[in-house]
């Protein structure tokens, strides 16, 4: 049994590692932490929780005696704690978006944070199994893919060299529920009648996701922004609990081979539990995915084959977050990668 | 033209109070305060006011050359006001909850405040203008109902002295809209995900509105608390913006006479431009209330006409807040009582 | 392994049997129908369960390779196949609500429908585990309770001879998802902007769901309609996918001993896995149950402990509906209750 | 006096249409048809208009009486029926979409119905008054615009010639509530538990709403889809009832003047009550524009001024229906285009 501790688990990502793990055939609970709800029980402060015994202990609690950690804690909590268990030899999927970039310069921008544990950035590993799984199963540090890159890099990454032929970078078209855009936040931005009946973007050309989809984008495929240009990327907040579809604008100076795109995201299908590729003329919607850690993706074109649309939909909570992070879990301790999920 | 103050004219019931006296025939908005938003405009901070020039003011600014005040601030701060306000001659709405209840241990018991101007209680009129209509022309200060009481009440009313025939107390099952139960306060409670998909009773056995609907219904009908027990109130969160549905069950010794019991409630209907009793069989819902001024009452019997459920719906925000108090206002200067209200 | 037949399995309770069945580590789903999508696969119709390779087969197919059937079809539908598939000795558990009454004028009153096959009535037992446990294990024919009679049942029955002290007939005012009050119905009633955003009662003094609670707490415990008489149910429509919360109102000639009624109810939570009361001053709300087969309950009462409010939350598609239904599959398998449930 | 009939009064738009016209100071609303609710009563039907005493007519009802006619009836009904009252000299404003594209065998791919009264269309004004106000006031025939094209358009036109300098044509990613996607279509795609907590696009490729935008784009700015590609429109579906957001990417070869596009935009609002750009860093979100005429627009650009993001919201009932229906009657009778409309 793999002894595991979750750092925050009575966020939004923490409550959803217990959700899923509490039936997980390898994995023993061991330690749970909660600064605000230290010495409270879970299944008294969570009666869905009914059953388990956990009782949640500060976040400086004493962990020697796990074997891994998932942290679910802010940026700045996660960049002094990671080192310290790394120390001690438990290894972890660290949820918090400061190990995805190797741009320190652009990590301190879109972070507005001074990123202390610049030498870790080597060994992390990019969460995304699809493309990341051999060295994920090798890692002690895996930075967890945000929630928003996930779902939209599965839904370009199988156009690999295809995408030096973009005529114009990429537009993306996100629309996440309010638990994947800083749900449970207790501010004004996240309150009911705010919400409710209410659909705007936010952080326009301005959000630290975009940063982390062009890096990865980059490595794994032709596209390049200093050709292409830099991609774009808007979020919006969608009136719902949970679920992220993105809608991708491609166009390329050329009409694509559409058997091979579709051959390509096949592949990508067959090869991995968790990603599907819809028939021609199907697309996704947030039911299909809510609750399950699958990516469903659509691809269209016009009659020049020119202009694609792909639009893929994912949890954000699950293959968005949590589950992904249980995925990483898997591979790194040689199990089969769908272990406890669905 | 009247010139209004609305204090708090920032929160949930003083934004209302603007969008319908915005077109107010008789109404110049002359000061909008807000503490929270001192100094910046209405149609920055909200851009549904589009057109409209007023800045907001902080709440103690001078209001000396107003005529009228609406009060929509917190109870203990309407406690401060009201006597200020009074003495300058400046006739008032109060939409806090601190002049309704005659009994001021029961006041201080529900609502955790001691009341500093209980002299006033003997002047306050309740704002219930189906019932209260000569006084309140009359007043210089109406305690504006609550949205659960103005829905509860009006749905019992019209039974009057039939109501000594009750073999237990009423029961009142409220469903009320996010507004009406503490909306945009910025705690975890009314927080999106929270409220979502997502249903609750609250304050069972317990809530302020308890005490103020015994209150009125024993003054105005042949109910007594001491012979028939204590009524039964139980509000619960709807997730949904605005809107409050109560259930109302009356149980009888004996069978009641139906004609008579619609009449009383026809009589109601044509006398009062704002509530309407629908035809035998139907039942309101929310959406024929929402943004209109209006309650709407449905009422059913079983076959022995001694069981009886009534159910009446408003919008909280409407006649049970800021329309009614508008009515109220109406009253006051001597205009039709639907001037600006639909 | 149960080979089991899911006899309309394209409808939200049929959904709902597959999503949970998909795991259960002793059923083999041999058999899905759906007159409707007959010949169509089960995963492309529905992506989220991608993976299955099930393809729906019309009503009519032969099953007599299957064990057990689940019926979620109409009441009729039930009528006429249900005689037929006992004759094959093939167990079934009939979500219908046909062989839930046992008086044959009150079910032709409440169902508009003339009964078929009364002389089944006797050996059909009514499926509420935390009652009739052993009695469902050696039956052939279990009547799935009804989804408000669940609810409202589990709140009552604990009281048990207590209830012959009641002043008035409990009244139970009832709030219903989407799914419970007839979801997927492709008429007016449940179209998006007909439900969102608003809120009613429907079927007042009228459901057919009345007489199945008054039967069996009249079966269990010392409520007598012809005593206390007829129990009140009101059902409303919340603006939500799942769940159903209750609120039950008893009133006693007498104070209730609050030890000897807690003592009882938390009897039955350690008896059953699925019910779970909650401490004094606690109320459940529907995400506390949602995609789960747990019944939440919290009981409060007033300083005279003669007025008490029971509340009680289930999943109306699993404890009131596909989660009991394999329950009591379990059960007359000689399973653990619990298994492939949480 | 206007005397108008609403020709389709119980449909979304129609009822909307009386919302709004109840008031209206220089409208008497002589004739309502509903096929489906003739001889019923419109407050009976829809308690929230209670106390206007009209009843619902048939739709073949004679309008010769009235001045005016909306359509608010499917598209095939439009072409049948505008020819006839432009004989008996009744004014018109069409909902329909059958009057707004010139190309007839675009319109016949797109609505996959024949044209039958081609020569109306050099006779049909387009709608949009911020554009053909003048046109509009002669006109006797007036092809109200789409929903979708009026968030679209407003949010482009005012790059008048800039839009020559297009480096690839315009992607359109747009949201709508469910009742400006289809809402009340009494079918499985606008149930509640399909729409609740979901999302989804629709017609992707291949809404008919796109030729209308491409055409009027091109009329009135330098975009020509033969030399910059044809433009991209992807509607979304919104679980929301009312509102349509639109995120408009446009790219350019060159940086262009930040102050002279502010400034076109700004002089729009200014000339047009109904249009209103957001200082710059601000973008609009549904809530603003609900209940009201408004169109409310968030200019955004990248660091290189080539890429530019706009950002409209509309209430689709209002400003994408029925209140732009009555802007148009207004101008059409020499009124004030506001007249009765906020």
């Amino acid at each position: 049994m793999i002894r595991v501790a979750i750092i925050g688990a009575a966020g939004l990502s923490g409550l959803e590692l217990i959700h899923w793990l509490r039936f997980h055939p390898q994995v023993e609970l061991t330690v749970l932490t909660s600064s605000k709800y230290e010495g409270q029980t879970l299944q008294a402060l969570f009666p869905r929780f009914t059953g388990m015994s956990q009782t949640f202990e500060k976040h400086e609690t004493n962990v020697d005696h796990c074997d891994f950690a998932f942290l679910a804690i802010p940026n700045k909590a996660s960049l002094d704690l990671v080192p310290e268990l790394l120390k001690k030899n438990i290894r972890v999927v660290d949820l918090s978006g400061v190990y995805r970039l190797s741009d320190i310069p652009v990590f301190e921008k879109y972070y507005k944070l001074a990123h202390t544990s610049p030498e870790l950035l080597d060994t992390a590993i990019f969460g995304l199994p699809e493309y990341y799984k051999e060295r994920i199963g090798n890692a002690n540090l895996i930075a967890n893919p945000g929630c928003y890159p996930t779902g939209a890099l599965l839904g370009m990454l199988p156009f690999g060299n295809l995408l030096e032929n973009l005529s114009t970078a990429p537009i993306l078209d996100a629309k996440s529920g309010v638990s994947g855009a800083g749900g449970r936040v207790e501010d004004d931005t996240t309150n009911y009648v705010t919400v409710n009946e209410n659909f705007k973007a936010y952080k326009v050309f301005n959000h630290q996701h975009t940063p982390e989809i062009e890096q990865y984008l980059e490595e794994l495929t032709g596209y390049r922004a200093q050709q292409h240009g830099d991609l774009t990327f808007t979020p919006h907040l969608l009136p719902l609990n949970r679920g992220i579809l993105t809608t991708i604008y491609l166009r390329f100076h050329d009409a694509l081979p559409v058997e091979k795109v579709r051959a390509s995201f096949e592949e990508m299908s067959e090869n991995n539990p968790f990603v599907h590729v819809l028939p021609a003329g199907a697309f996704p919607d947030l039911a299909m995915v809510q609750h399950t850690n699958n990516c469903q993706i659509g691809i269209a074109h016009d009659e020049s084959r020119k202009n694609w649309i792909v639009i893929t939909a994912i949890d954000n909570l699950v293959k968005g977050a949590a589950g992904q992070a249980i995925q990483n879990m898997n591979l790194m301790f040689g199990l089969d990668e769908s272990t406890g999920l669905i």
